[in-house]
C-alpha cells in the first residue's frame, strides 16, 4: 500500500508542510461581522475601482496572493505552483490571477470545497518532493456569484431563509516544508455524495451529507474521535446545513457539540440579509487562514479539522433536473 | 530544492507511474477520420440515447473510466484517487461521472490541457505514495461546447476557418507504480500565457506562444533537444495553432520538423467541416490513449512528448473585452 496513505481515503503529510504566510481579504459586509478583526484587509469598495465584479473579484485574488507572498519577503519565482480556483465558469478568477503571477498554474475546482482541495493537493506536492513553496488561492464574490447561479443583484429577487450568502472575499496562502506556522498533517478527500435533493436554495442541506461522510471517514481513517480536535469547522453549511450535519452525527451517535462549528454560520453574526449565512470558495478561506490560523498561532487553538465543502451544481444541471452533487474535503491542521 | 523538481518548472517521477489502461471513446465523425482503428469505440449515437447532450457527454465519461477499470478486472474501490475535468461550466461531467464512480473526487480545470494536467498530478500523487492507483479521465462534446461557448447547434451558424470543432468522445487511464505500460517520466506545468489575442474564433493562435513555452521550458529543464522524442504531440492548437507554433519555433533556432504534430490538426484527417481541425479536453486524451498509447505499446515509437494546451477564456471574459489567457502543461510518456 502507498506509504503516505492511512485508511481508505486519508492522505498523512510527515514532512509537516506548514502554512507560512497568509492573507485575507473580506467585502464591506463580512467586515461589519463578529470576525472582522481576524481578517487582514476590509474593503471599502466590493467593487475595489474595477469595472464589473468579475473583474472586482480577481483584483483581490490577485492582492491576496501578492500581500501573502510580501509579507515573507517572496516573489513569484520562488514558488513552484500557484493552485487556484473560484466558483466562476472555467474558473476565471483563478486564471486571470495566474497571468498576472506567472507562477505555473493549476487549476482546480470542487465549488466550496475548492480551498480545502487546494490545501491537500498542495501540501501532497511538497511532501513528495515537486516543490519547496506552494501558494493556495480561492475567492468568490456576492455579485458574480448572484448573477451566474442566481438572478443579477440589480432585480432584487427576495431570497429564502435556506439561501445563503456569497461571501465576497480571497484568501490566499503559502505553503512550505520550512520555516514556521501551522503544520497541515492529513488530508481527506471526498466521494460525490448526492441524496436526490434537487433545491438550489438550499445547498446546505445538499451538502450536509458529503461532510458527514468525509468527516466520518477522517476519524475512521486516523482512528481519532473528535474529541482529538480543538475545533472542527466546516466551510459554508450555513445554519441549515449545520442543523442537518449534526441531526445525521446524533443518528450515528457521533458527539460534536460546540466544537462542531460552521464558518458559513459564523461570518456574518446572524445578519438577516444573509439568510443562512455564508457561502462561497472564500468563505472557508478567510476563516481558515483569518480566524484559524490567528487563533492556531495565538495558542488559542491546537488542532484544527477543517471540512470544505461544495454543491457541484450549475445552472444546467438544475434546469435539467439533476439532483445536486456535493464533495467535502477534510484537511487537519495543528499549531 | 525540492528532490524531484528538475530546472525552474519539470518534475521528474523517478517511480515510474505507468498507464496501465486506457479507454477511448469518439463520436461519429471522429470515428471518420484517419485514426479510427486507434480509438476503442466509436458511436453510433453522438447522444447514446440521453435526453441531452450534457447527459450524453458525462455518460461517454463514466462509461470509459468504467471499461479502462474493467479491462484490468479493477473496481472504484481499488482506485485512491479520479482526477477528472472537463469544458462544461462547473465541470458537471466529471462531477456527475464521480457520482456515479463513488471514488475521491479530485476537479480540476485548465480546459483543453486538462487532460494533460491530470497526468501530470496523478503521477505526482503516485511517486509521492499517496496513492496505488489513480485514473485520470477527460470528456468533451460538440453539441456541449457549441451551445455553452457559442450558439446552439440548431441555429447552424457558419464557422470561420480558424475555428475549431469540440470533439465529442471521453478518455480515461489507469495509472499505476506497479504493473505494464508505457512509462510517465516527467511533467512540465506551464505558466498562463497571454499575448493579447482577442478572437475567440481563433483560440489555435492564442495557444501557440503557451505551447512554444512549455516545450521551451521542459527542453531546457531536461536538458534534452527536442530529436530527444520521436514524436512531440500538441493537444489541439489545429492548423492555425500549429502554423503558430512552427514560426515561433523557427524564430528561436528550435528544428521540430515533421516530430511535431497536433493531436487537432490530425484527428479529423482535413475533414472541411472541421474548420482548423479539432479542439476540447477529449482531444489530446483520446489522441494521447488511443494512437500514442498503442504505438508505444507496439514499438512504433518510443518517446513521446504530450503538449496539451487550453485557452481559459468564458463567454464574459469575451464579452468584457478581456484577451485570452492560455496554458499548456507537457508530459513525456516513454515505452
Amino acid at each position: 500500500m502507498a506509504a503516505n496513505l492511512i485508511g481508505r481515503q486519508t492522505i498523512a503529510f510527515n514532512g509537516l508542510p506548514r502554512l507560512v504566510s497568509a492573507y485575507t481579504i473580506v467585502g464591506r459586509l463580512e467586515g461589519q461581522g463578529p470576525y472582522r478583526d481576524f481578517f487582514h484587509e476590509i474593503l471599502d469598495d466590493d467593487l475595489v475601482g474595477q469595472k464589473t465584479p468579475e473583474k472586482a473579484e480577481r483584483h483581490i485574488l490577485e492582492k491576496a496572493v501578492n500581500e501573502a507572498l510580501r509579507h515573507k519577503g517572496l516573489a513569484p519565482q520562488d514558488i513552484q505552483f500557484y493552485i487556484s480556483g473560484d466558483l466562476l465558469n472555467q474558473v476565471i478568477s483563478a486564471v486571470f490571477s495566474a497571468r498576472s503571477l506567472g507562477i505555473p498554474f493549476l487549476g482546480i475546482f470542487s465549488a466550496c470545497a475548492t480551498f480545502a482541495q487546494g490545501l491537500g493537493l498542495g501540501s501532497a506536492l511538497l511532501q513528495g518532493g515537486f516543490a519547496d513553496r506552494v501558494v493556495v488561492a480561492t475567492s468568490s464574490h456576492y455579485q458574480t456569484a448572484e448573477r451566474q447561479y442566481r438572478y443579477p443583484v440589480e432585480l432584487n429577487i427576495q431570497h429564502r431563509p435556506t439561501n445563503q450568502h456569497t461571501v465576497t472575499g480571497a484568501g490566499a496562502c503559502v505553503l512550505s516544508l520550512e520555516g514556521e506556522g501551522p503544520k497541515i498533517t492529513h488530508a481527506t478527500f471526498g466521494k460525490v455524495v448526492d441524496m436526490g435533493l434537487k433545491d438550489p436554495n438550499d445547498m446546505g442541506s445538499a451538502m450536509a451529507p458529503a461532510v458527514f461522510a468525509a468527516l466520518e471517514q477522517h476519524l475512521q481513517d486516523t482512528g481519532r474521535g473528535p474529541d482529538y480536535y480543538d475545533l472542527i469547522l466546516t466551510g459554508d453549511l450555513g445554519r441549515q446545513g449545520l442543523k442537518m450535519l449534526r441531526i445525521l452525527a446524533e443518528r450515528t451517535g457521533l458527539s460534536l457539540d460546540s466544537r462542531l462549528q460552521d464558518g458559513g454560520a459564523l461570518i456574518y453574526g446572524g445578519n438577516p440579509k444573509t439568510g443562512a449565512g455564508a457561502s462561497g470558495a472564500a468563505c472557508s478561506a478567510v476563516m481558515a487562514l483569518g480566524f484559524v490560523n490567528a487563533q492556531l498561532q495565538a495558542g488559542k487553538l491546537h488542532k484544527v479539522l477543517l471540512v470544505g465543502s461544495g454543491a457541484l451544481l450549475n445552472q444546467l444541471t438544475v434546469q435539467q433536473g439533476d439532483s445536486i452533487p456535493t464533495v467535502a474535503h477534510a484537511v487537519a491542521i495543528e499549531a
